[in-house]
């Protein structure tokens, strides 16, 4: 098992990831007939830095790291991560924020922000509040889930150093 | 004086109001040495609506207007304000955001979210409240000001409609 740097051989693996999530349309505010070519755009835009999950060979989990925002907004990180439907409960959302966490310490960040975390997405709200983060904002029905209607979304932090 | 879509002839006078904004680096998370070709592309991004405030053929403010999020967050508008530093306190801001909450509503969208206004940007946060944003999330040390360090910056809401 190991958390490593995404190549070019993980994009088939990693859209197999995404597909299901964008499909689904809960927990990220991504169009739901996002197309492969779109979604790997989204997922390895300019500055985002990618990792995958692997276990025997098969990537589970897929997560990137990024600015939050330019300029003045840049000591902030930010991240996305997506674990396999089948693999869901095992802990790799887990791994992935605490390496996340290491990474953006590396890279000198100050905090990091999940800007847009769907209320509804009860377990990676519970993940993250048990990692240390803070809800800082809470958007009322900023987010149009397929079966719950309009439902809040959160804004959490946790800060990195002192 | 007038706010009405912007043109392709608008380019040169919607640049001479971003630049000395994002020189200042006060206001926006956007690099503060950022190029005229670069911060036109991020001002009209697709689907972006644009629009200028014009005053005896002079163009004294301008606007976006777009979905915050895509997808399950697509009913949630977005905007961006810049006014001329030499006509500040007209309300310019007032007027552009006035119009743009009429568009929005035109348009369907269910609320108006800004997610980052800076904290020591007193006369917008002001503003947006005047105007019956309220404020749904502080954001700790979010913003790094060329000015005061570290400052906070606040997510604000206005529903368009019940």
């Amino acid at each position: 098992m190991a958390i490593r740097t995404a190549t070019e051989q993980d994009q088939e693996p990693i859209w197999a990831l995404l597909e299901p999530m964008i499909r689904r349309g809960e927990s990220y505010a991504l169009p739901r007939n996002m197309s492969r070519v779109q979604a790997l755009e989204f997922w390895s835009a300019p500055g985002h830095e990618i990792f995958v999950f692997e276990e025997s060979g098969v990537i589970l989990g897929t997560y990137f790291l990024r600015a939050n925002q330019g300029g003045g907004g840049s000591h902030v990180a930010n991240c996305g991560y997506v674990t396999a439907e089948a693999a869901q409960g095992r802990g790799i959302a887990r791994a992935m924020c605490l390496h996340s966490l290491e990474r953006a310490k590396e890279r000198a960040f100050r905090a990091m922000y999940f800007n847009f975390v769907v209320s509804t997405n009860e377990r990676a709200v519970k993940l993250w509040l048990s990692l240390g983060f803070e809800i800082v904002g809470r958007l009322p029905g900023a987010f149009q889930h397929p079966g719950n209607g309009f439902v809040d979304a959160l804004v959490m932090h946790k800060r990195l150093r002192e």
